[in-house]
């Protein structure tokens, strides 16, 4: 591999951490009494380094790609639906939009290997100011869309049942289109979204792999298989993870299995964790971009706050494996960032609790009894 | 009782849910896939009467009260505590405060029976407008201030071990006072708040004598008692349900275990369920109020959702008996309606998805393969 992986060294400034501790327990509340909320602020404290943290700019990344082994039954939609809910991501109306749009997220979708010539599209389209503000990347194609960014390695990946899903190029040029997008974000916290048909497949692959899980308990039904398709489902990822039984290193494995978008997220992770943003995780396949991220640099997972536990059983497993407790459970199964848009408002809430609550002794508030 | 409750009939327009079910699985995401953001969607439409229920002007009511039984040390803190953080409420210093103000929500805190003079207490005293647009409700005391409803029916209730914690009189003010004061308050939202030092004890109660559940279960260590500690709340709680064993209708139950807050709190849902407003129950004392409510008029409880399960033990069995499905498990144990705010933006969420989101037509993608 020619690409340099971007660096995430260690969190471990136990002083911060006594600080911050220490300002969370004299807050006017009993002890521990907002529970998990307040590990969370801990953690948002330690990664922004800061006392009085404040989220600035949050970005929500929307990586798309299409996957060849769609074409083996392993979804319930056609890949058709991948382009068509780009469409619907730049128009404003699907889940991730309504929610990005509800909380303030600036919201950037990124062909990165869609069956599909965006540019060619009938939509109409913009110059290269953003959305607003401080709003998406720019594009690179010849015709570049507000809030969409051309990083497309090609138009979906090969069939992972009868080679691998990219070449190794392939991979490493997916993974750098991440870093470099991500350089480009203004901010200190990253949303990870996604959307392409076929994908929880591949992320039960990776999963699998990378854990030594078996594939029978890493795969679901996605985007809603019916039993007899999840069984078709788990026979075929059993064959496909045995003929890349060779497959063993976190690359390897990703060049196997796929896919483009996965594979630009886990280049996005790994930039973020590098400029110590706060990385909020979604679902099952966002979470697997953040697994194999956390295979190449062991501590990124300390910048990242899983945002809910999805509905697909892996992704418990995943979040398991990666030591991350969700926030949300409330049985979402739809990626495209949605969950961790959800979750957002629970991030602000932690650092304004940190920001603005009274301590017992500002607000002449009594302590406890000793007796 | 010369007081007439409200009433809150039964919601079941059986076309209207149709409509919005509908409405929901055509929005662009597989069926089912937005989990339980969709059974609440559904819920919102049907409370607010509409496919695309807007919230408006949430309020959150804050009832303060103190507690007699306090004395017999089944608190961690001093009953002073209670006027302090009230204090702390209309500063702005608390968690409620933060939380409120991140999310627009108007707060309102009521005297509903505080061991304390805040007319005559030391902080700057506003004139009647109130703390900007359409927040809080006017104060009946001589001395307004800003974001204060003083509608004390005494400083604290009577000591429930020796006798009964209010009179059938004095609780059927307080009750009238909740009434009253959510006429006052605009919008279609209300969320439920409370303060009050040994009110956990008033909670476990009415929670045991209401259901018929073990004392013991519903006792639980409140602001953060020792192991010792809880053992003693338990056996003076059994005692005093013992004491007050002939108190088995939901309002003898209330006056002989208080408190004022809670009563008030009572009040307040039964005007909000009688207007068709989304009730946000917050932690267990607040769902207290809302098990007295429902015990009163059996269909409250369709207008409430359940924003989060307390680490009090007692809180998952009361949710339990209302049938509600808390949205966050955050192991808060905070109460002042820090759980009920924190909460709030997926009920936005989830109107907002009914509203904004496209369906598979309008968005111009492909329904699922029927193959």
């Amino acid at each position: 591999m020619t690409l340099e992986l971007p660096t995430a060294p260690k969190l471990d400034d136990a002083a911060l951490a006594a600080r911050l501790q220490h300002r969370i327990d004299n807050k006017t509340k009993p002890l521990g009494a907002l529970g998990r909320l307040e590990a969370l602020a801990l953690r948002l404290g330690l990664i922004l380094g800061s006392e009085s943290p404040a989220l600035v700019a949050p970005q929500m990344l929307v990586c798309a790609g299409d996957h060849g082994l769609a074409a083996r039954g392993v979804s319930a939609y056609p890949s058709d639906v991948t382009w068509q809910m780009v469409e619907n991501f730049l128009a404003g109306g699907a889940a991730v939009s309504v929610l990005a749009r509800q909380h303030g997220l600036a919201l950037t979708v990124v062909d990165c290997g869609v069956r599909h010539d965006f540019a060619a599209a009938g939509a109409p389209q913009g110059g290269e100011a953003p959305l607003g503000g401080q709003r998406s990347v720019g594009a690179n194609s010849s015709a570049p869309r507000d809030g969409l960014a051309i990083r497309k390695i090609a138009p979906g990946t090969a069939d992972a049942s009868v080679g691998p899903a990219m070449s190794a190029a392939q991979c490493e040029q997916a993974i750098a289109n991440g870093i470099a997008l991500v350089r480009e974000l203004p901010g200190n916290a990253l949303l990870l979204g996604e959307m392409g048909i076929g994908n929880t497949s591949a992320a039960s692959l990776l999963l699998a792999r990378l854990t030594g899980l078996d594939i029978d308990a890493c795969t679901g039904s996605g985007t809603g298989l019916d039993a007899d398709g999840v069984a078709r489902k788990r026979r075929l990822l059993r064959d496909v993870l045995a003929l890349h039984a060779d497959a063993g290193t976190p690359l390897a494995a990703l060049a196997a299995f796929g896919g483009f978008e996965i594979a630009t997220l886990v280049g996005a992770v790994l930039q973020a964790a590098h400029e110590q943003r706060v990385i909020v995780v979604d679902g099952f396949i966002a979470s697997t971009a953040v697994l194999v991220a956390q295979a190449l640099r062991p501590h990124v997972v300390q910048r990242c706050v899983a945002a809910h536990e999805s509905a697909e059983p892996g992704h418990r497993l995943l979040l398991d494996a990666l030591g991350l407790d969700p926030l949300l459970r409330l049985d979402l199964r739809l990626g495209e960032g949605s969950g961790a848009a959800l979750a957002w408002p629970l991030l602000e809430s932690a650092c304004a609790i940190l920001r603005e609550m009274a301590s017992f002794e500002s607000a002449g508030v009594s302590q406890r009894d000793n007796t």
